[in-house]
């Protein structure tokens, strides 16, 4: 569902060089908000102090390369704006061969490929190549240009939507705009959050109000939270960080730091019967913003959610990250696991059974009427949930408890509420 | 023990055509009245409204046959009172083969049985018979004929009988009447049942009072916790439904709805130690009183015991549950578990311990004297019952903890009593 | 570490005949004085009531040896104590070589070693040997002489010293003096409990007192109980009891009564690090004085730490747990997983972040500048301790959540205190 349209969005972003600040950030936003104008798009100045840490200069590059002597450019960030290194210091330079290995990264094990590098809190001036290419350098006197800014007096860019829901309650769902060109990660993310945006925006009614942020990884949700924190803790009952959600290959999840929120026994459910060899790795390896959102003291209910997960595929971090190891069917297959959990938060209730004993289904039409061997099964589902729909499990529980996936029970729980035979109970 | 006589009582009621109401079950009453006079035989009105349900019209059949153009009854009530679907209204027609096809339900994958069938709550007439004697049937024309009564004057009656003890805390002991000629489900279940109260009846004293029940299943114990759920909901600490209970195979329970009662505890420690392949089958399976005693609101700490579990075995429901596949060593093997059930409960008091550190055993006689590899072991049941009989265990918990049956510690606990080793202490 | 100190301390307490009581109990504590002249010596006069025994009669063992006809010792007490049972009465007597092998215990299946036998509880006058020794015997006349006293104006024997520390709050450590010539069990436990009290002695601060005591196994932990119990109920936090710590195999504890006191998660948490292949025994297995230690209504959190466990090597309690049977190197792994678990008594903080989201670690010198591939490993160990350090887990908690060891979280921890990125939350 919505798998080229994502891909077509993820094609017009690719090329833009993002970072954590910039006009990338904001280039990109822009045609976010073609998609979805409720995007909203903030600035923090450079300089603001945002817990530990301060918001960074802004950062702009506009063109970078290595020239040989025959001018010719072995290092060009026209070609892929991962040549630089982010947050890379202008320079206008003439390095021997020796000189400039020392300021070029490569990825060691996978010579083809150009990693991606980032060096935001330590000022130099760096490329990134394939170790191919750096090999087949000669000896020689290379000119090394990097045409770029960092501004003290810039800021920081992020964008906010809110759909309001009947409830001031709300879940949040957060991805990242600070990586170039490179499709899982991070042109996903966007992809399938602008997605879901719209899916929420044309359902019927919503209980819950859904706020989307997109937003640099690390510093970025540092700044969101710093500014938002007080609000978010009184609100957010769940949420989903998402990263790299475009490949073929897994579902998995990154538990909060107790693995024990109402967002990893959603994900839980829903991947194991969605995908039932789903990975849920621990918090030990979180490496996205969940880090942020489920730090001591925030304790968000937010789980990041992949395909496969950053830094499990060899593509991660390099330029392979590119448009063919995504797919619009990868992207596809995310989307509609979020709206599962959508739909399944907005039918999470506790239900109890109006009656005593079990009830006389078949006079409302809803059993067989003759007892045989097997007949029995047919209503197994429904007679189940019945069953634990006891006033102290919600939807999630019943689920878990009878082994039937949530979007199975959300028809039988409407039609049981239609025959009164079951009410929703206040959760507290 | 009480094999052969729990066999002989089965071969007097296993003839009767029983089924929800009528006076099959009436019968069958009566011959339990020779045995246990105890028994009160309760009569509740069709129409009365238990719960969601209301108690169905009485239905009695006199006789039922397809008789084929020759005269001959292909299908005949008087061979087996499987051969009409239970409360199958009357009738008295010709039919084509076709059309008699339409109305007579065989077990397709058992070609040689009859299925057991029942239409309590859809008004038809129909037959049972076996697949081969169907098939053989040529074309022509048979006279169906039905002699039933459906009588809304009717009633449903039940079996009722109560052993005072010296608590109003009481052990709830339910199996059901409603099943025409099957042996294992259901003979078995008022044999083990009838001559468990009569081991109870016996006993020197007992602590719980102890009521046992024979109902039809479902409508039966629906409409008797309708009649009593208050007084039983205050009262009954633990309970047990008997089906299938006659079989030389599995030992086998179904648990409760959170399969956390005492008597899941009781049934998982005793069967570990009586059969330790028992199966412990969840509430997901279940499928007979369990249904309604552990509904939402009714909550009784009941479990169903079987031997092999209804449903589990071939035979089930169809006319080769018969004398042949019950036996007095099956029937006597359930009866053996329920009596340590019963010792158990009587019995699981908690225990503390009267002095501080080990008490010397020695000097009371309770120990061997010369210390040397391995004569520990001789006494290692009374010392570990010792080291948990501190005040919070009773004796099921240290059963489970110190890894010996009850009925091995039932001793060592009067033992120790009497040496005022060790104190009884109130659970509340 | 101090492995030969402590072999050679054993060497010199190894030949001296202990018991429950007596003058080798007095000869091995006067010895550990002259190593730490803190340990007070105390005695209990014999006939005191203590719980629900009495402090026995001192015994005494002067020489005790059986004769042949040719006047050859052919069972000798000054060849090994081990050759009379322990709290023989005198004898003197002439025997038949029958008459012999009824007051002779032999080891069944190991015919070469003598066993170790007492019989403190029934008055006997016994011998030990060697089967294959017993057997060669020839028929004649063997003259039986034990020269032992038995004085019911003696004491019991017991030594205790305490290192005061900041709190109120004791770490006690206890082992048992009352066997004769065996090492593993037991001059290995007094050993080593000797060397790790100089060494908290030797600490720069110690935030617990540490209590050691050495005393007879059983009556000994009854008396020392009898007398000093409501003070140790209210200060103990910890304690572990020594025994079999000598030798090269196994590392291994017998857990609590529950298996869930502070010294049960220490214990499974050092040697699930130190030694993986650890072994933890349930309390159905005790044997030393966790029995007392543990027991109802004593309830301290003692755990008995082994290398191999007692009763688990074929040479316990015999003559072949002799000197050959330990080494420097079985003590000192024992010893050095002691003192991990001081260090990590004494560090076990709750710890809290002091910051909201993660702290900036790189301006602080403490994380690596450049994000790529791999560089986040390298401080992986303080940022998932800063993650877990919440104020709701001390030390311990975070090591079992992060998988790293106490001994690399410590220098980590004080780091960071440090740096003021984290303080110490009162743990109530």
């Amino acid at each position: 569902m919505y798998g080229k349209e994502m891909y077509e969005f993820i094609k017009r972003i690719f090329p833009i060089c993002r970072s954590i600040t910039g006009n990338g950030v904001r280039e990109t936003l822009s045609i976010m908000q073609e998609y979805a104008p409720e995007i909203k798009v903030h600035e923090v100045p450079s300089g603001t102090a945002v817990f530990d840490w301060t918001v960074p200069a802004e950062w702009n590059v506009e063109d970078a390369y290595v020239e040989n002597e025959a001018g010719e450019r072995v290092i060009d960030f026209k070609e892929t704006n991962l040549s630089v290194v982010g947050y890379s210091l202008p320079m206008d330079e003439y390095l021997s061969l020796e000189e400039l290995k020392k300021i070029v990264f490569v990825e060691e094990n996978q010579p083809d490929v150009i990693p991606y590098v980032t060096s935001y809190y330590r000022q130099r001036s760096a490329f990134c190549t394939s170790k191919n290419r750096l090999n087949a350098l000669k000896d020689g006197t290379y000119h090394c240009v990097i045409k770029s800014s960092l501004n003290p007096e810039g800021s920081l860019t992020y964008g906010e939507a809110l759909l309001p829901g009947e409830s001031e309650k709300e879940i949040l769902i957060s991805t990242y705009l600070c990586h170039p060109s490179m499709a899982n990660n991070e042109c996903s993310g966007p992809a399938v959050s602008l997605f879901l945006f719209n899916y929420i925006k044309g359902l019927p009614k919503r209980k819950y109000s859904y706020r989307f942020i997109y937003i640099p990884e690390t510093i970025g949700s540092i700044t969101y939270l710093s500014r938002n924190i007080e609000y978010l803790k009184k609100n957010v009952i769940s949420g989903v960080n998402l990263s790299c959600v475009g490949d073929n290959d897994d579902y998995s999840f990154v538990q909060s730091r107790y693995g024990n929120t109402l967002t990893d026994q959603m994900m839980h459910n829903l991947l194991s019967f969605h995908y039932p060899e789903y990975k849920a790795y621990s918090f030990l390896e979180r490496g996205s913003d969940e880090r942020q959102f489920c730090a001591p003291g925030v304790d968000l209910p937010v789980c990041s959610f992949c395909r496969t997960k950053y830094g499990k595929y060899e593509q991660y971090h390099t330029s392979a990250d590119d448009l063919d190891y995504i797919s619009p069917e990868g992207l596809a297959g995310a989307l509609e696991l979020l709206m599962k959990y959508v739909q399944a938060m907005e039918h999470n209730e506790v239900y109890r059974v109006m009656c005593l004993c079990e009830p006389q289904l078949g006079k409302r039409g809803l059993y067989p009427t003759v007892s045989k061997k097997g007949s029995y099964d047919a209503v197994k589902a429904m007679t189940d949930f019945i069953a634990y729909a006891d006033g102290t499990n919600d939807l999630l529980s019943i689920s878990n408890i009878i082994k039937q996936p949530m979007d199975v029970l959300i028809p039988i729980a409407e039609k049981l509420l239609e025959n009164n035979l079951i009410e929703c109970v206040n959760k507290e």
